[in-house]
């Protein structure tokens, strides 16, 4: 079921609900997970928790180092309040990895969610500083929990936008993509261009207030011609 | 054919593709459109151009300043360089206005387009803090300017996503927007969410240069009756 080949890959944060949907549908669409957390015992619960609702899944949990030293892919899914102390902690651990932020800092205030000023620019921007031997790579800001972890939601209709300035690890990270929605992955440019990616969840959180929805993303314009034409 | 009472709009900028494309998709719902340039002659002739397009439109050109002052609602259209000499010289003709901003402060280097750092957060929340009389809305910053001029072209599944703290105002803007495209405006909330919309069209120009397309925005997750429950 996996349109690439099957990885082992880390979730950091992996007990969280983005972290937890993101590693259920990988693991689902055949990828070997192993779910990171600051408590080794919580993450392990946590892996046990998914395994048993997808049966035949490789899930397992560990402290985030052992993880992230363990797969050569490691999805950074934690908030990004201590994300600068986490990614510090982890970086000679991410050395040689391709490591896909999906980190969104966004404060919230009486008028709603926005976008927090990051020195760095980006989260996946902070990561890619800190952890100078990593490939860093933005995606999956805008897939909403709740539907990553319904075994019957249908995400095949939003699209997911990584950007990142190394193309083998994008075509990489766009495959995964594939594989957890079922639907399109899109080529978003460089790696500066999550300055955009992340705090466009606060626009989706706003909408998603305002109309009682758990709301996504897509892109107009795609056509079918177009996408060949980039992979030809 | 409007789906909004026909009102007068200017169109500051209405010389540029932007703001041309929207004059144009207004004057075809039904709207009275006065092109503003800084040049009144080159205005003139650009409204004459739109004119002939469309055979039974309202079009006039004028300076800014006039079809500013001559118009209960001003839409801005204009580069981000100069913006803020400009809404200075109009902010007395702004006075009780509905200023839509679509203005998209963008920089473009060897790794092509980037979100330029605007001191006010946004374009939009600039004219706001210039304008102090006005009332803004942000929207139409994703729209292609040749598909808005395109006679043939359908954007009827684009979303325009329109943020403000008025609420009347934004509700104006909507039925503006949805003259425009045929299709739907989303409330997207606070106008400082302007931050998130306006630098967006980077990873757009992104994505066009990768797929050689003119990609748009959709929201997905906005089912009939998420929408109705908003309007009920």
């Amino acid at each position: 079921m996996t349109h690439t080949t099957p990885t082992r890959i880390a979730v950091i944060g992996g007990t969280g609900p983005q972290g937890r949907g993101l590693a259920y549908r990988l693991a689902r669409a055949g990828h070997s997970i192993v779910l990171g957390s600051r408590d080794a015992a919580r993450a392990g619960a946590a892996a046990a928790e998914l395994r048993q609702q997808l049966d035949v899944a490789e899930i397992t949990g560990a402290s985030n180092l052992d993880a992230a030293a363990g797969a050569p892919v490691v999805l950074l899914a934690v908030p990004y309040d201590g994300h600068t102390e986490l990614v510090t902690g982890l970086a000679a651990a991410l050395d040689g990895r391709v490591v896909i932020s999906c980190v969104n800092p966004l404060g919230f205030d009486k008028h709603g969610p926005f976008g927090l000023d990051v020195p760095a620019g980006s989260a996946a921007e902070e990561a890619a500083a800190i952890a100078g031997a990593a490939t860093v790579v933005g995606a999956f800001h805008h897939l909403s929990a709740p539907l990553l972890l319904d075994p019957e939601a249908d995400l095949s209709h939003e699209d997911v936008l990584v950007c990142g300035d190394d193309r083998a690890a994008k075509e990489l990270v766009m495959g995964l993509a594939t594989d957890v929605t079922g639907g399109r992955a899109i080529d978003a440019g460089r790696l500066r261009l999550a300055r955009q990616l992340e705090p466009l969840t606060a626009v989706l959180i706003s909408v998603n207030k305002r109309y009682k929805t758990r709301s996504g993303v897509a892109i107009t314009g795609l056509t079918q011609a177009s996408q060949e034409k980039v992979i030809a």
